[in-house]
Protein backbone atom coordinates (compact mmCIF):
# COMPACT_ATOMS: atom_id res chain seq x y z
CA UNK A 1 0.00 0.00 0.00
CA UNK A 2 1.72 3.28 -1.09
CA UNK A 3 2.09 6.18 1.42
CA UNK A 4 0.68 9.53 0.46
CA UNK A 5 1.44 12.79 1.87
CA UNK A 6 0.14 16.26 1.04
CA UNK A 7 1.69 19.50 1.81
CA UNK A 8 1.22 23.57 0.96
CA UNK A 9 3.15 26.31 0.60
CA UNK A 10 2.26 30.20 0.35
CA UNK A 11 4.34 33.62 -0.12
CA UNK A 12 4.45 37.14 -0.68
CA UNK A 13 6.59 39.77 -2.34
CA UNK A 14 6.52 43.16 -2.37
CA UNK A 15 5.84 44.69 -6.44
CA UNK A 16 8.09 47.21 -6.96
CA UNK A 17 8.23 50.09 -10.04
CA UNK A 18 11.91 50.64 -9.28
CA UNK A 19 12.47 46.88 -10.31
CA UNK A 20 12.43 46.76 -14.04
CA UNK A 21 12.86 44.07 -16.59
CA UNK A 22 9.47 42.50 -15.65
CA UNK A 23 8.17 39.99 -13.67
CA UNK A 24 9.68 36.55 -12.56
CA UNK A 25 6.74 34.56 -11.62
CA UNK A 26 7.06 30.56 -12.10
CA UNK A 27 10.57 30.47 -13.52
CA UNK A 28 10.03 32.73 -16.84
CA UNK A 29 10.08 36.49 -16.67
CA UNK A 30 6.37 38.33 -17.41
CA UNK A 31 6.42 41.53 -19.02
CA UNK A 32 5.30 44.43 -16.29
CA UNK A 33 5.66 47.83 -15.04
CA UNK A 34 6.36 46.39 -11.54
CA UNK A 35 8.89 43.24 -10.53
CA UNK A 36 9.09 41.59 -7.23
CA UNK A 37 11.54 42.79 -4.57
CA UNK A 38 13.33 40.16 -2.88
CA UNK A 39 16.96 38.32 -2.02
CA UNK A 40 16.76 36.11 -4.56
CA UNK A 41 14.77 37.06 -7.82
CA UNK A 42 11.67 36.90 -5.81
CA UNK A 43 9.41 34.37 -7.76
CA UNK A 44 6.99 33.72 -5.39
CA UNK A 45 4.97 31.04 -7.28
CA UNK A 46 7.94 28.92 -7.19
CA UNK A 47 8.80 29.85 -3.43
CA UNK A 48 5.46 28.31 -2.94
CA UNK A 49 5.65 25.86 -4.89
CA UNK A 50 9.32 24.66 -2.86
CA UNK A 51 7.07 25.16 0.35
CA UNK A 52 4.95 22.91 -0.52
CA UNK A 53 7.13 20.08 -1.41
CA UNK A 54 9.26 20.49 1.63
CA UNK A 55 6.15 20.72 3.72
CA UNK A 56 4.70 17.70 2.34
CA UNK A 57 7.53 15.83 3.41
CA UNK A 58 8.26 17.68 6.39
CA UNK A 59 11.93 18.65 5.59
CA UNK A 60 11.46 22.24 6.42
CA UNK A 61 10.60 24.83 4.49
CA UNK A 62 12.47 27.43 2.20
CA UNK A 63 14.00 29.20 4.67
CA UNK A 64 15.85 26.23 6.17
CA UNK A 65 18.00 26.22 2.97
CA UNK A 66 18.18 29.29 1.76
CA UNK A 67 18.07 31.92 4.17
CA UNK A 68 17.33 35.31 3.02
CA UNK A 69 20.60 36.96 5.10
CA UNK A 70 22.81 34.17 3.36
CA UNK A 71 24.81 36.10 0.05
CA UNK A 72 25.08 33.17 -1.58
CA UNK A 73 21.00 33.37 -2.36
CA UNK A 74 21.30 37.11 -3.45
CA UNK A 75 19.47 37.38 -7.01
CA UNK A 76 19.49 33.63 -7.43
CA UNK A 77 16.85 32.46 -9.82
CA UNK A 78 14.48 30.77 -7.80
CA UNK A 79 14.34 27.31 -10.02
CA UNK A 80 18.21 26.79 -8.77
CA UNK A 81 16.18 26.65 -5.28
CA UNK A 82 13.08 24.61 -6.46
CA UNK A 83 15.67 21.91 -7.94
CA UNK A 84 17.41 21.55 -4.59
CA UNK A 85 13.88 21.30 -3.17
CA UNK A 86 12.73 18.50 -6.01
CA UNK A 87 16.23 16.58 -5.58
CA UNK A 88 15.55 16.58 -1.24
CA UNK A 89 12.21 15.11 -2.09
CA UNK A 90 12.82 12.87 -4.35
CA UNK A 91 15.45 11.37 -2.46
CA UNK A 92 13.55 10.39 0.62
CA UNK A 93 11.72 8.10 -2.18
CA UNK A 94 8.62 10.22 -2.73
CA UNK A 95 6.70 11.28 -6.32
CA UNK A 96 4.88 14.25 -7.11
CA UNK A 97 1.23 13.04 -7.61
CA UNK A 98 0.23 16.89 -8.70
CA UNK A 99 0.87 20.22 -7.87
CA UNK A 100 -2.04 22.92 -7.86
CA UNK A 101 -1.33 26.24 -7.38
CA UNK A 102 -2.76 30.00 -7.16
CA UNK A 103 -1.02 32.95 -8.40
CA UNK A 104 -3.27 36.41 -6.62
CA UNK A 105 -2.05 39.21 -8.40
CA UNK A 106 -4.10 42.47 -9.34
CA UNK A 107 -1.66 43.07 -12.60
CA UNK A 108 -0.61 41.78 -15.35
CA UNK A 109 -3.03 39.20 -16.43
CA UNK A 110 -0.96 36.13 -16.71
CA UNK A 111 -3.12 33.10 -18.01
CA UNK A 112 -1.31 34.01 -21.31
CA UNK A 113 2.03 32.30 -19.78
CA UNK A 114 0.75 29.92 -17.75
CA UNK A 115 1.56 27.36 -20.22
CA UNK A 116 5.36 28.18 -20.29
CA UNK A 117 5.60 28.34 -16.45
CA UNK A 118 3.78 24.74 -16.44
CA UNK A 119 6.68 23.35 -18.70
CA UNK A 120 9.34 24.91 -16.59
CA UNK A 121 7.90 23.76 -13.68
CA UNK A 122 7.10 20.23 -14.66
CA UNK A 123 10.40 19.97 -16.53
CA UNK A 124 12.45 20.95 -12.68
CA UNK A 125 9.50 18.83 -10.69
CA UNK A 126 10.25 15.84 -12.97
CA UNK A 127 6.70 15.33 -13.73
CA UNK A 128 4.61 15.79 -16.63
CA UNK A 129 2.87 19.21 -17.67
CA UNK A 130 -0.11 18.08 -17.02
CA UNK A 131 0.60 17.02 -13.63
CA UNK A 132 1.01 21.22 -12.85
CA UNK A 133 -1.99 23.16 -12.36
CA UNK A 134 -1.82 27.33 -12.58
CA UNK A 135 -4.53 29.02 -11.71
CA UNK A 136 -4.91 32.94 -11.43
CA UNK A 137 -6.88 35.54 -9.39
CA UNK A 138 -7.03 39.09 -8.83
CA UNK A 139 -8.38 40.07 -5.47
CA UNK A 140 -11.06 42.32 -6.91
CA UNK A 141 -8.80 45.52 -6.14
CA UNK A 142 -8.72 44.12 -2.19
CA UNK A 143 -5.85 44.48 -0.02
CA UNK A 144 -2.35 45.00 -0.69
CA UNK A 145 -2.54 43.17 -3.75
CA UNK A 146 -5.26 44.77 -4.81
CA UNK A 147 -3.43 48.13 -4.71
CA UNK A 148 -0.46 46.41 -6.55
CA UNK A 149 1.56 46.52 -3.52
CA UNK A 150 2.14 43.06 -3.81
CA UNK A 151 2.12 39.54 -4.56
CA UNK A 152 0.83 36.09 -3.23
CA UNK A 153 1.20 32.80 -4.13
CA UNK A 154 -0.02 29.31 -3.33
CA UNK A 155 0.44 25.98 -3.64
CA UNK A 156 -0.90 22.47 -2.94
CA UNK A 157 1.04 19.00 -3.46
CA UNK A 158 0.29 15.47 -3.17
CA UNK A 159 3.59 13.07 -2.38
CA UNK A 160 3.66 9.19 -2.85
CA UNK A 161 5.76 6.97 -1.54
CA UNK A 162 4.97 3.42 -3.07
CA UNK B 1 -3.82 0.95 -7.76
CA UNK B 2 -6.20 4.45 -8.30
CA UNK B 3 -4.59 7.29 -8.76
CA UNK B 4 -5.45 10.39 -6.85
CA UNK B 5 -4.81 14.62 -7.26
CA UNK B 6 -5.59 17.34 -5.08
CA UNK B 7 -6.47 20.92 -5.96
CA UNK B 8 -7.16 23.95 -4.19
CA UNK B 9 -9.09 27.54 -5.38
CA UNK B 10 -9.36 30.63 -3.65
CA UNK B 11 -11.60 33.73 -4.44
CA UNK B 12 -12.29 37.27 -3.54
CA UNK B 13 -15.17 40.10 -3.82
CA UNK B 14 -16.06 43.21 -2.52
CA UNK B 15 -18.72 43.59 -0.45
CA UNK B 16 -21.36 46.32 -0.57
CA UNK B 17 -24.59 47.87 0.90
CA UNK B 18 -25.41 48.29 -2.95
CA UNK B 19 -26.35 45.12 -3.19
CA UNK B 20 -29.27 44.39 -2.21
CA UNK B 21 -31.46 41.10 -2.02
CA UNK B 22 -28.77 39.31 0.67
CA UNK B 23 -25.50 37.37 -0.09
CA UNK B 24 -24.67 34.76 -2.41
CA UNK B 25 -22.77 31.70 -0.97
CA UNK B 26 -22.37 28.12 -1.35
CA UNK B 27 -25.36 28.44 -3.99
CA UNK B 28 -28.14 30.33 -1.51
CA UNK B 29 -28.73 33.67 -0.93
CA UNK B 30 -28.16 34.72 3.08
CA UNK B 31 -29.78 37.57 4.57
CA UNK B 32 -26.72 40.64 5.13
CA UNK B 33 -26.54 44.12 4.69
CA UNK B 34 -24.03 43.88 1.97
CA UNK B 35 -23.83 41.74 -1.12
CA UNK B 36 -21.18 40.34 -3.25
CA UNK B 37 -20.14 42.45 -6.52
CA UNK B 38 -19.09 40.99 -9.42
CA UNK B 39 -19.93 39.81 -12.63
CA UNK B 40 -21.70 36.52 -12.38
CA UNK B 41 -23.76 36.55 -8.76
CA UNK B 42 -19.97 36.89 -6.99
CA UNK B 43 -20.70 33.37 -4.92
CA UNK B 44 -16.82 33.52 -3.59
CA UNK B 45 -17.79 29.64 -2.22
CA UNK B 46 -18.75 28.16 -5.51
CA UNK B 47 -15.64 30.10 -7.24
CA UNK B 48 -13.57 28.47 -4.87
CA UNK B 49 -14.78 25.22 -5.57
CA UNK B 50 -14.99 25.59 -9.31
CA UNK B 51 -10.97 26.30 -9.12
CA UNK B 52 -10.06 24.08 -6.81
CA UNK B 53 -11.60 21.26 -8.94
CA UNK B 54 -10.40 22.53 -12.09
CA UNK B 55 -6.90 22.68 -10.91
CA UNK B 56 -6.70 19.20 -9.63
CA UNK B 57 -7.95 18.10 -12.75
CA UNK B 58 -5.03 20.79 -14.91
CA UNK B 59 -7.93 21.94 -16.76
CA UNK B 60 -7.36 25.60 -16.39
CA UNK B 61 -9.24 27.85 -13.62
CA UNK B 62 -12.76 29.55 -13.81
CA UNK B 63 -11.55 32.63 -15.81
CA UNK B 64 -10.26 30.00 -18.30
CA UNK B 65 -14.04 29.41 -19.02
CA UNK B 66 -16.31 31.79 -17.79
CA UNK B 67 -14.27 35.81 -18.36
CA UNK B 68 -15.61 38.17 -16.56
CA UNK B 69 -15.63 39.86 -19.77
CA UNK B 70 -18.21 37.51 -21.64
CA UNK B 71 -21.61 39.51 -20.95
CA UNK B 72 -22.98 35.60 -21.15
CA UNK B 73 -21.89 35.21 -17.83
CA UNK B 74 -23.49 38.51 -16.62
CA UNK B 75 -25.34 37.93 -13.44
CA UNK B 76 -25.41 34.04 -14.05
CA UNK B 77 -25.95 31.75 -10.94
CA UNK B 78 -22.43 30.26 -9.89
CA UNK B 79 -24.23 26.79 -9.32
CA UNK B 80 -24.46 26.99 -13.36
CA UNK B 81 -20.53 27.34 -13.59
CA UNK B 82 -19.61 25.01 -10.73
CA UNK B 83 -21.88 22.22 -12.49
CA UNK B 84 -20.15 22.61 -15.85
CA UNK B 85 -16.87 22.51 -13.57
CA UNK B 86 -18.14 19.58 -12.50
CA UNK B 87 -18.87 17.76 -15.66
CA UNK B 88 -15.40 18.49 -16.76
CA UNK B 89 -13.66 16.95 -13.80
CA UNK B 90 -16.32 13.89 -14.19
CA UNK B 91 -15.83 13.56 -17.80
CA UNK B 92 -12.11 12.78 -17.49
CA UNK B 93 -13.20 9.74 -15.15
CA UNK B 94 -12.37 11.47 -11.37
CA UNK B 95 -14.16 11.06 -8.54
CA UNK B 96 -14.74 13.57 -5.70
CA UNK B 97 -13.34 12.33 -2.43
CA UNK B 98 -13.87 15.02 -0.54
CA UNK B 99 -14.28 18.39 -0.27
CA UNK B 100 -13.36 21.39 2.49
CA UNK B 101 -14.10 25.08 2.61
CA UNK B 102 -13.23 28.01 4.42
CA UNK B 103 -15.23 31.40 4.32
CA UNK B 104 -13.40 34.55 5.91
CA UNK B 105 -16.30 37.03 6.72
CA UNK B 106 -16.23 39.30 9.20
CA UNK B 107 -20.12 39.39 9.09
CA UNK B 108 -22.93 37.96 9.30
CA UNK B 109 -22.57 34.78 10.79
CA UNK B 110 -23.05 31.88 8.23
CA UNK B 111 -23.22 28.81 10.80
CA UNK B 112 -27.15 28.47 10.03
CA UNK B 113 -26.90 28.35 6.52
CA UNK B 114 -24.17 26.18 6.35
CA UNK B 115 -26.43 22.94 6.17
CA UNK B 116 -28.56 24.14 3.55
CA UNK B 117 -25.17 24.57 1.31
CA UNK B 118 -23.36 21.66 1.89
CA UNK B 119 -26.98 20.00 0.41
CA UNK B 120 -26.59 22.31 -2.59
CA UNK B 121 -23.37 22.13 -3.40
CA UNK B 122 -23.24 18.22 -2.76
CA UNK B 123 -26.13 17.85 -5.30
CA UNK B 124 -24.12 20.12 -7.83
CA UNK B 125 -21.25 18.07 -7.03
CA UNK B 126 -22.87 14.39 -6.91
CA UNK B 127 -21.37 13.46 -3.72
CA UNK B 128 -22.98 13.05 -0.21
CA UNK B 129 -23.62 15.90 2.37
CA UNK B 130 -20.65 14.28 4.44
CA UNK B 131 -18.42 14.74 1.74
CA UNK B 132 -18.57 18.42 1.49
CA UNK B 133 -17.39 20.64 4.63
CA UNK B 134 -18.00 24.22 5.25
CA UNK B 135 -16.44 25.83 7.92
CA UNK B 136 -16.13 29.97 8.87
CA UNK B 137 -13.81 32.29 10.26
CA UNK B 138 -13.72 36.05 10.49
CA UNK B 139 -10.63 37.93 10.51
CA UNK B 140 -10.86 39.45 13.99
CA UNK B 141 -11.40 42.77 12.23
CA UNK B 142 -8.05 42.81 10.60
CA UNK B 143 -7.84 43.92 7.17
CA UNK B 144 -10.23 44.20 4.41
CA UNK B 145 -12.43 41.19 5.35
CA UNK B 146 -11.86 42.37 8.48
CA UNK B 147 -13.27 46.63 7.80
CA UNK B 148 -16.26 44.06 6.02
CA UNK B 149 -15.40 45.47 2.64
CA UNK B 150 -15.17 41.89 1.17
CA UNK B 151 -15.35 38.13 1.47
CA UNK B 152 -13.08 35.15 0.73
CA UNK B 153 -13.11 31.41 0.61
CA UNK B 154 -11.26 28.86 0.42
CA UNK B 155 -11.50 25.08 -0.85
CA UNK B 156 -9.76 21.74 -1.10
CA UNK B 157 -10.47 18.80 -3.29
CA UNK B 158 -9.24 15.43 -3.10
CA UNK B 159 -9.80 13.53 -6.74
CA UNK B 160 -9.69 9.90 -7.24
CA UNK B 161 -9.23 7.77 -10.75
CA UNK B 162 -10.03 4.30 -10.34
CA UNK C 1 -8.98 0.10 -0.34
CA UNK C 2 -8.34 3.02 1.93
CA UNK C 3 -10.42 5.95 2.05
CA UNK C 4 -8.37 9.23 1.96
CA UNK C 5 -9.76 12.96 2.84
CA UNK C 6 -8.29 16.20 3.07
CA UNK C 7 -8.32 19.18 5.34
CA UNK C 8 -7.50 22.78 5.38
CA UNK C 9 -7.62 25.10 8.30
CA UNK C 10 -6.74 29.02 8.32
CA UNK C 11 -6.94 31.16 11.80
CA UNK C 12 -6.53 35.17 12.15
CA UNK C 13 -5.86 36.53 15.16
CA UNK C 14 -4.54 40.23 16.41
CA UNK C 15 -1.76 40.55 17.76
CA UNK C 16 -1.37 43.60 20.95
CA UNK C 17 1.46 44.55 23.24
CA UNK C 18 -1.00 44.85 26.00
CA UNK C 19 -0.81 41.02 26.27
CA UNK C 20 2.30 40.18 27.54
CA UNK C 21 3.82 37.20 28.51
CA UNK C 22 5.20 35.83 25.23
CA UNK C 23 2.73 34.67 21.87
CA UNK C 24 0.72 30.63 22.41
CA UNK C 25 1.78 29.43 19.11
CA UNK C 26 1.74 25.43 18.46
CA UNK C 27 0.91 24.45 21.96
CA UNK C 28 4.19 26.60 23.31
CA UNK C 29 4.89 30.27 24.59
CA UNK C 30 7.58 32.02 22.19
CA UNK C 31 9.21 35.23 23.65
CA UNK C 32 7.59 38.31 21.61
CA UNK C 33 6.85 41.69 22.82
CA UNK C 34 3.16 41.38 21.32
CA UNK C 35 0.94 38.46 22.03
CA UNK C 36 -2.51 37.20 20.37
CA UNK C 37 -5.88 39.02 21.45
CA UNK C 38 -8.68 35.94 21.62
CA UNK C 39 -10.85 34.37 24.26
CA UNK C 40 -9.23 31.40 24.19
CA UNK C 41 -5.13 31.45 24.14
CA UNK C 42 -5.67 32.34 20.79
CA UNK C 43 -3.02 29.89 19.38
CA UNK C 44 -3.53 30.35 15.56
CA UNK C 45 -1.69 27.41 14.44
CA UNK C 46 -3.49 25.14 17.10
CA UNK C 47 -7.15 26.40 15.62
CA UNK C 48 -6.00 25.85 12.04
CA UNK C 49 -5.45 22.48 12.85
CA UNK C 50 -8.23 22.35 14.77
CA UNK C 51 -10.22 23.60 11.90
CA UNK C 52 -8.35 21.27 9.05
CA UNK C 53 -8.62 17.83 11.27
CA UNK C 54 -12.87 18.45 11.82
CA UNK C 55 -12.79 19.97 7.85
CA UNK C 56 -11.52 16.64 6.66
CA UNK C 57 -14.21 14.50 8.55
CA UNK C 58 -16.61 16.77 7.97
CA UNK C 59 -17.44 17.47 11.54
CA UNK C 60 -17.86 21.34 11.61
CA UNK C 61 -15.41 23.58 12.78
CA UNK C 62 -13.65 24.84 15.49
CA UNK C 63 -16.77 27.71 16.36
CA UNK C 64 -19.11 24.65 16.36
CA UNK C 65 -17.39 22.96 19.22
CA UNK C 66 -15.69 26.11 21.01
CA UNK C 67 -17.94 29.24 20.56
CA UNK C 68 -16.11 32.37 21.49
CA UNK C 69 -19.06 33.60 23.15
CA UNK C 70 -19.03 30.61 25.41
CA UNK C 71 -17.85 31.34 29.17
CA UNK C 72 -16.54 27.97 29.63
CA UNK C 73 -13.64 28.75 26.75
CA UNK C 74 -12.09 31.56 28.10
CA UNK C 75 -8.60 31.74 28.72
CA UNK C 76 -8.28 27.74 27.63
CA UNK C 77 -5.23 26.16 26.53
CA UNK C 78 -5.74 25.79 23.02
CA UNK C 79 -3.59 22.22 23.25
CA UNK C 80 -7.34 20.65 25.26
CA UNK C 81 -9.37 22.11 22.00
CA UNK C 82 -7.09 19.76 19.85
CA UNK C 83 -7.07 16.88 21.81
CA UNK C 84 -10.79 16.94 21.74
CA UNK C 85 -10.49 17.44 17.90
CA UNK C 86 -8.30 14.55 17.78
CA UNK C 87 -10.42 12.52 19.56
CA UNK C 88 -13.67 13.49 17.37
CA UNK C 89 -11.65 12.37 14.20
CA UNK C 90 -9.92 9.01 15.82
CA UNK C 91 -13.25 8.29 17.03
CA UNK C 92 -14.68 8.02 13.27
CA UNK C 93 -12.00 5.46 12.36
CA UNK C 94 -9.45 7.95 10.75
CA UNK C 95 -5.89 8.27 11.19
CA UNK C 96 -3.69 11.42 10.40
CA UNK C 97 -0.97 10.57 7.69
CA UNK C 98 0.17 14.10 7.65
CA UNK C 99 -0.39 17.80 8.72
CA UNK C 100 1.64 20.77 7.10
CA UNK C 101 1.36 24.41 8.25
CA UNK C 102 2.39 27.60 7.57
CA UNK C 103 2.23 30.52 9.61
CA UNK C 104 2.14 33.86 8.69
CA UNK C 105 3.99 36.66 10.65
CA UNK C 106 6.65 39.44 10.49
CA UNK C 107 8.36 38.91 13.56
CA UNK C 108 9.56 37.36 16.05
CA UNK C 109 11.20 34.55 14.01
CA UNK C 110 9.73 30.83 15.05
CA UNK C 111 11.92 29.12 13.30
CA UNK C 112 13.92 27.95 16.95
CA UNK C 113 10.76 27.22 18.34
CA UNK C 114 9.60 24.75 15.22
CA UNK C 115 11.28 21.20 17.08
CA UNK C 116 9.43 22.01 20.32
CA UNK C 117 6.04 22.92 18.30
CA UNK C 118 5.95 20.01 16.42
CA UNK C 119 6.99 17.58 19.83
CA UNK C 120 3.97 18.80 21.32
CA UNK C 121 1.40 18.75 17.97
CA UNK C 122 2.91 15.31 17.42
CA UNK C 123 1.87 14.09 20.75
CA UNK C 124 -1.79 15.71 21.21
CA UNK C 125 -2.74 13.74 17.11
CA UNK C 126 -0.94 10.56 18.43
CA UNK C 127 1.26 11.09 15.09
CA UNK C 128 5.11 10.84 15.04
CA UNK C 129 6.82 14.39 14.87
CA UNK C 130 7.77 13.90 11.49
CA UNK C 131 4.84 13.60 10.24
CA UNK C 132 4.09 17.11 11.72
CA UNK C 133 5.79 19.99 9.08
CA UNK C 134 5.37 23.94 10.23
CA UNK C 135 6.59 26.56 7.94
CA UNK C 136 6.87 30.26 8.78
CA UNK C 137 6.99 33.38 6.17
CA UNK C 138 6.49 37.17 6.33
CA UNK C 139 4.41 38.98 4.44
CA UNK C 140 7.09 40.98 3.63
CA UNK C 141 5.96 44.12 5.65
CA UNK C 142 2.48 44.00 3.37
CA UNK C 143 -1.07 44.14 5.00
CA UNK C 144 -2.16 43.89 8.70
CA UNK C 145 0.36 40.51 9.15
CA UNK C 146 3.49 43.04 7.47
CA UNK C 147 2.18 45.85 10.25
CA UNK C 148 2.36 43.37 13.15
CA UNK C 149 -0.97 44.14 13.76
CA UNK C 150 -1.95 40.19 13.20
CA UNK C 151 -0.99 36.72 12.70
CA UNK C 152 -2.45 34.12 10.33
CA UNK C 153 -1.81 30.22 10.51
CA UNK C 154 -2.81 27.76 7.54
CA UNK C 155 -2.66 23.65 7.88
CA UNK C 156 -3.77 21.17 5.79
CA UNK C 157 -4.23 17.73 6.47
CA UNK C 158 -4.61 13.88 5.23
CA UNK C 159 -6.85 11.63 6.69
CA UNK C 160 -6.86 7.97 5.83
CA UNK C 161 -9.61 5.15 7.24
CA UNK C 162 -8.76 1.63 6.76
Amino acid sequence: MPHFRIGQGIDFHQLSADISGGLRLGGITLPSSKGAVGHSDADALLHAICDALLGAAALGDIGTYFPDTDPAWKGVDSRVLLQQCVNKVLSQGYEVCNLDCTVCLQTPKIKPYIPAMQQEIARIVQIQPDQVSIKATTTEHLGFIGREEGIAAMAVVLLMKA
